[in-house]
């Protein structure tokens, strides 16, 4: 590499020029908190411009309204009318797993979905009930007040827990805080959701056993204690029913699965085992032989609940702590699900938007006799594949089922709850993903072990427990990716200038006397001390071979900074006491292309001054063609620099 | 850069070969506890040298005494006894701070620098109590038994609370735990120590006025509003002594601050005013006109305690809280301290190594009377000033202060409780480190919010919770780091092959049709999402720019993955959907200098077929030469490309 005074001007590594503290500190909180640059749209616009776009942009339906056609709503009218044949069956089960009046199921179906059609982005988020969160409301708030003694104090904490996920969603959407949600990692999500289904699929126990009273805990020594410690209650007339329905509810998605255009099967499934099951009940009065049903469901729309919130309740606080998992458990799974079928449709997903979307449902649906609703994935998979075109499809939805509880409620009378058990159980074990459990431990071990920790956690310990671990030990995965950075020592590529990793490139060779490092991570105080210790190791490692090789001794050590995104004051002291180490024992230390940032602070703490300008070059290659030209034609710089490193001896 | 058929395939990005699990867990756990190799030493030896190794190792005095002189011991012996004029003061003061009898201040100056000398590696530090942990046993234990009222009871608790230090400091190094102490940053430290400092000081206030009533909270309110709402109490004889001797010790402290030979003026100040003091009362009988002295102190060496230790208290779980506390507070200080002046005279010290020490001297120290100690800065200072060679001088010290313990307690009887005051007043000022502060705020500033955090937590709420605040927001700081990587768009720097960063290098190009980005962090599921979106909108961006700009549009996104030093499944399924993406815009996704995790994993989920092998590049340089031919030249492979978007379409 030949170069000429112009050039070799050119090549320093630039010092960058300071900015103002505020200033900088703006661009970082815009790129932390607005990444996504909504703002972008309305520059330059007048003001009236400016309104609309703004109201568009939180109300999307104004946007897409006038461009919707007639043959899109042909195909949302049969998508919605399919996922209202599943939406009302599986409302009515999850209300039963919240341990609330199965009507309530029914009411969420009908308020929160018109909400959303009109304030979320995406166009096949089918909304409802979620099992998990039905679970851990019944988990959480069972706690405290009793469901079977006092209903009506419960169902209040139920609205008062969903009025607060929403506002803790809404807020979450208006802090552009959104990205707290990303911390529920993919393996998070897949051992807790599995976790969370196994333990509904043994509860479920419960209807399909005709059992009358059972345990509120939801770890699985103590539902397997409280199912086998009723033996002599066990009904086999429920067990036998409920054991064909969930066979027939396999064997419809066993074949639905087998070719995508059954998928009609599936979805319709559900509606058939309550439309039969309830026919059976009424013709045998199955109902006085041991086999539980729905009862009477009162008819009409939903019922006001605001004045049913309960602000002075002395369970407050739990209704605000259940509030608030609930709400991230449901943002998370509703705006996965979202990311998922925007991403086959090639649109975007605004998460803080869909978050406000999300909350303002809720925080609506807490008034009116609904509790928490999300996306579920099952329900959004068949609105996708029942070809829904839009957020219509929740409106038609959710006019099916306001039909439903206008006329059709006295019809679930004779619903048998062990269907709805046999409904919960197929439902659970499409959420058992063990393949996705697989795929992890194939790709990234440490992936799977937070993904059983957190199945394991939920399954022995309790839904709390399990979120607890998986987050601490997914967290713990990132500090201890910074705490202990690689190191590497890099060899030249054959015929090349290039520098890499003698680990990873078989063929690169080692430059004699000149030890290249590659730092891999941030420079922060976690990991300071022991980047020192371990530079430290390399250069006495390094040294110790080349001693008992009896090969020339080392003269420079080079640090590729390359991979160093960020350093702080720890850092940078690291790097000066560095310095100092490797002039004690005679050596020089050059930096290879580093960031801005760290040359900001070598700058700003003098440190450049101290290694020298001239030792920090702009690549590793150039770093080593300066170091061989000192060693090997340029003795007197040499000197020079033995007599620098006896300076700093003192 | 000319190339051949054989060079090109040397220059393929190898995908290493797969390691079985348990032997990549193994060396993945041996650099997470073991980066210094500490075994290294043993290998090769036959067994009766591994033991004598072994034995060095856990007891250094057993390495370094047969090659102990006579010269060091003369160096040893000065500074021992100049440590020891400034223990014996310190001592009885810290016990104070405390709210312990004086009189344990110097049992713990007796037995554990003893044990230290024997187990430490370092050869400076002075071992002792030190202010911050006194403070924290007297804030944290004084709320559970009152120091006046039970003052038996509160000393066991002392005694416990240093046994389970002693114990977790011990297993922390045993356990290879170490590095938890460097998640305590010197920002932290800065601030913490700081605000400590303050509070301690106005505390003082107590001494100075003579006061005999005082809050036990530890925030600045209380202990102002203590203070001045007993106006009527204060004495002014009390506060006239403090005073002038406050003034004498921040004499001697800028004379020897001055000139550093002086340094014995400020160690020897803190026992010639304790000598003036009493000399002063005794002569002129002030304990008789509202100054209070110390009064009797027990002759005799530290009497055992170990029957003292209160497993069975009510309190237990307040004295493991504490122990914790202080025991990595005593940590934090000591090892930093240790390395700090390893570091001027070249040595090595072990963390884990010192842990250990550490924690069997406080052990030792809660059965002898003792409370926590650890190796102070002011202290560890003078004995490095007053020159000494090796942990000798301890022992020296530890000599001294036995043979004050056996014949001069008697002398402390008249020592006015004010003198103490003053010379904690004039330690802490020194622990408030405003320069470190300052230049925290010049080289980083979010170091300095972690710092002030530390300091206003302290100052305003109390010790643990500064303590909490400045670790949270200092994990949350690498969190965040790791949550928004920066994305970086790299350009060509004129006459090279070389490309950086655009921002950092004014000088770069960009290359038409190609976009050039660099991800600066590891691709985890906390910044999956945040990466996916950010790129997709540095493409729409440089889309929209070249339209408004008449130029030619983009065919080519390169992902620079060298800074990429590890991903998980979250980051393989990003990559996978960002491929799609820009797949589906007719553009072409290519990778250059993937890492050898990156490249082992992209391997595993089978991406790298999806990605094409041929689109991954050793350098960005060879991966824009590639583009460039494609685009110019090899019209033919660049309509293959473009097919393999429309079906990617699909």
């Amino acid at each position: 590499m030949g170069s000429t005074g112009e050039y070799e001007s050119q090549r320093r590594v630039p010092v960058p020029p300071s900015k103002p503290f505020l200033k900088s500190l703006q661009a970082r909180l815009k790129e932390t908190f607005f990444p996504d640059d909504p703002f972008r749209q309305f520059k330059n616009l007048p003001i009236s411009n400016k309104f609309l776009l703004g109201l568009q942009y939180f109300v999307p339906i104004i946007e897409w309204a006038p461009r919707y056609t007639f043959d899109f709503f042909k195909a949302d009218l049969i998508a919605g009318i399919t996922v209202a044949s599943l939406a009302v069956p599986q409302g009515i089960s999850y209300a039963s797993l919240a341990s609330i009046p199965p009507i309530l199921g029914l009411y969420s179906s009908f308020v929160p979905p018109l909400l959303y059609a009109m304030l979320g982005s995406s166009r096949d988020l089918a909304v409802g009930t979620v099992a998990v969160a039905s679970l851990l409301i019944s988990s959480m708030l069972g706690k405290e007040v009793s469901p079977t003694e006092n209903p009506k104090q419960y169902v209040q904490l139920v609205f008062t827990a969903t009025f607060f996920a929403g506002v803790f969603q809404a807020s979450l959407g208006i802090l552009r805080l959104g990205f707290i949600v990303d911390f529920l990692s993919h393996a998070t999500i897949v051992g807790f959701m599995g976790g969370a289904a196994t333990i509904v699929c043994f509860q479920q126990l419960k209807g399909i056993l005709g059992l009358v009273h059972f345990t509120h805990e939801t770890d699985l020594v103590s539902v397997m204690r409280s199912v086998f410690s009723q033996i002599h209650q066990w009904r086999w007339e429920s067990a036998v029913l409920g054991c064909c329905f969930l066979f027939f509810l396999l064997l419809t998605r066993y074949f639905s699965k087998r070719k995508a255009a059954f998928f009609w099967i599936n979805a319709m499934a559900p509606l058939t085992t309550v439309i039969l099951g309830s026919l059976l009940v009424y013709l045998t009065h199955a109902e006085k032989h041991g086999v539980q049903v729905i009862g009477h469901l009162k008819k009409g729309l939903n019922p006001p609940s605001a004045s049913d919130l309960a602000f002075g309740s002395p369970h407050l606080m739990a209704a605000i702590k259940t509030g608030i998992v609930i709400g991230i458990i449901g943002l998370a799974e509703g705006i996965a699900v979202g990311r998922t079928f925007a991403m086959f449709k090639n649109y975007h997903i605004d998460g803080n938007k869909e978050m406000i979307a999300f909350g303002m449902m809720n925080i609506a649906g807490s008034c009116t006799s609904c509790y928490l609703t999300a996306g579920p994935f099952s329900r959004t998979a068949v609105n996708f594949n029942a070809g829904s075109r839009s957020a219509v499809s929740n409106i038609v939805m959710a006019t099916a089922v306001m039909f439903t509880l206008l006329f059709l409620t006295p019809l679930f009378h004779y619903t048998p709850l062990v269907v709805l058990s046999s409904i919960i159980i197929a439902a659970m074990l499409g959420l058992l993903d063990y393949e996705a459990a697989i795929h992890l431990w194939k790709i990234d071990k440490f992936d799977f072990f937070i993904c059983l920790g957190a199945y394991l956690g939920v399954v022995l310990g309790s839904v709390e427990i399990g979120l607890i671990i998986s987050i601490t030990v997914s967290l713990l995965r990132i500090i201890l990716f910074v705490a202990r950075p690689r190191t590497m020592v890099l060899g030249n590529i054959p015929n090349s200038g290039i520098y890499r990793s003698m680990d990873q490139y078989q063929i690169a060779n080692s430059v004699p006397g000149i030890l290249i490092l590659q730092i891999d991570a941030p420079v922060f105080f976690a990991n300071a001390i022991y980047l020192r210790e371990r530079i430290s190791r390399w250069i006495y490692e390094e040294e110790d071979g080349l001693k008992s090789a009896g090969e020339a001794s080392l003269h420079y050590v080079i640090l590729d900074l390359s991979a160093v995104g960020s350093i702080d004051t720890s850092g940078i002291s690291m790097l000066e006491e560095l310095m100092k180490n490797v002039h004690r024992k005679g050596l020089q230390l050059v930096l290879a292309n580093p960031q801005s940032e760290v040359m900001k602070k070598l700058d700003k703490s003098k440190l450049i001054d101290k290694i020298g300008q001239g030792w920090i070059f702009l690549t590793v290659g150039e770093a080593v063609s300066a170091c061989n030209c000192m060693l090997h034609t340029c003795k007197s710089i040499h000197v020079a620099v033995d007599q620098n490193a006896e300076e700093n001896k003192v």
